[in-house]
């Protein structure tokens, strides 16, 4: 099994390699920048750069293409008017896979494309889709696009919708890093009333179950998640012990942000019955690692 | 005013540009072919190519682009892998105009993104959709698109959605045309059952409501049709009485088309009321018209 990988700098794919590697599968990654992975035949390569896509699927000759390669900036990503290259750039591949004979395209979606229930799950093909921003349609209309295109074309395709992910290599801005680089520094970590419910996954663990996900034969959305939704409170408050400093959790201290759902939490029967990921940590092992990683 | 027509050459583009002179606007017209047309100002240029977008907008320096290019090709597109190129393309143009100060898109979409009800018209914002085909999965992809990109970027943007077409320069493969030139050729017009209902609009209408349209300020989802839904029997009927050759019309000598739907009608509201288009020919007097040009 050939295996070619993009977004492989980014914070889930560099974490996809390893589980793939593992498996016995040959391993290709391309990204922008360089990177050493063992097992693993990098490739550099720009997929926005136009007759970039032909080489490097001449080069890996892969029968799954994982793709995880998107504009991502945190804070950004939402409104980047670059989401749209990155439809482009994601058809294009498509399209070339499709000249190449690849036989499956896993490509990776988001919560956010759900009209989030106010009560239970997101489950894949029942619960309605409602994307708003740029990015989350973007990354909806590509799936429609994809899903169209692959069976019209006889390539097995499947979408890994990722919802909240913490762990090594996070960006400091973000929820998880955040608040517990503020704690290992001794710093206050202010944070909202924390009432929303989330589903946050460590990120290895959800890069192992996107492996598994791209060499299971499992067609259409699969929620990527850890199936356990917790209040952002909890999980402030979890981290708090963990650091051994819950006298810096500041709970409240910053207003709630406005409009902002109460519960984005993930089905993952997909997930467990017909990719068969069996789990994955623990919230607490979790949080326990990542601020191992922060400890330095 | 000044306008930018893309697809100047195809079936709807070429009937376009009249109406919109007509106004005093600055028309300039796209096409890859050469193409003259009273009062219009014709750049040669083909979307499809890489970077062949600013140039254009640079020369014309629109306040309105009516874009009506796409793969149209009879009896192919539904399924030509060059939808994609059409959808990439399309988004190239977005961003172009954006990076260029366009006040206004208008695209062109079609009656298929609709799930059509058994009863009753389709109806902007309310019909469900469900695009199936490539091609209509991939019209509903742009709008999806274009119509998030635009409202983040303050440029305002209508989607119209084109049912069934009729008129001069139609091909002779599609219904109208086939049966028309099979009977002023005295030949015997074989049709099946013709039970199914659908909006027949001329051509020359359609491409006048689609010049107000790009005029106007309405935004979003706005069906161009002639609001008059017939059975494909009743015009096949109308054709054979107003050719003078009722006796060649045999109703039932061809099997009806396994799958297709009863009825596809437009709700014309929007149309009417908003955009203020005042009708358009009868189907008697379009019918007739078109069998005029089709004498030769």
């Amino acid at each position: 099994m050939r295996v070619l990988v993009t977004g492989t700098s980014g914070f889930v794919g560099r974490h996809v390699l390893a589980p793939l590697v593992a498996t016995g599968a040959e391993v290709f990654a391309v990204s922008r920048n360089h990177l050493t992975a063992e097992g693993v035949c990098h490739i550099k390569g720009d997929l926005l750069v136009e007759g970039s896509v032909r080489p490097l699927i001449e080069a890996a000759k892969p029968d799954l293409i994982l793709h995880l390669a998107w504009c991502v900036e945190h804070g950004r990503f939402w409104t980047n008017p670059a989401n749209l290259d990155w439809v482009k750039a994601t058809l294009s591949l498509a399209q070339t896979a499709s000249n190449c004979g690849v036989k499956r395209i896993v490509a990776v979606g988001t919560c956010y494309e759900y009209d989030w229930p106010e009560v239970g799950d997101c489950v894949e093909d029942e619960t309605p889709l409602a994307a708003h921003t740029l990015y989350d349609v973007s990354k909806d209309a590509t799936r429609r696009l994809l899903q169209s295109f692959c069976h019209q074309h006889g390539i097995e395709f499947a979408w890994a919708r990722l919802f909240f992910l913490y762990g090594p290599d996070e960006v400091p801005a973000r929820l998880v890093s955040s608040l517990a680089l503020s704690l290992l520094a001794g710093r206050p970590a202010a944070m909202s009333s924390g009432k929303a419910i989330r589903d946050f996954m460590d990120v290895r663990d959800a890069a192992a179950a996107l492996a598994q996900l791209g060499l299971s034969g499992v067609q259409g959305a699969v929620n990527i998640a850890s199936g356990q939704a917790h209040t952002i409170r909890e999980i402030a408050e979890r981290l708090a012990v963990l650091s051994g400093r819950p006298d810096l959790l500041q709970v409240g201290a910053l207003a709630d942000r406005e409009g902002e759902p109460l519960r984005i939490s993930a089905c993952v029967k997909r997930l467990r019955d017909e990719v068969g990921f069996a789990g994955g940590r623990s919230l607490d092992q979790g949080l326990a690692e990542a601020l191992d990683s922060w400890r330095g």
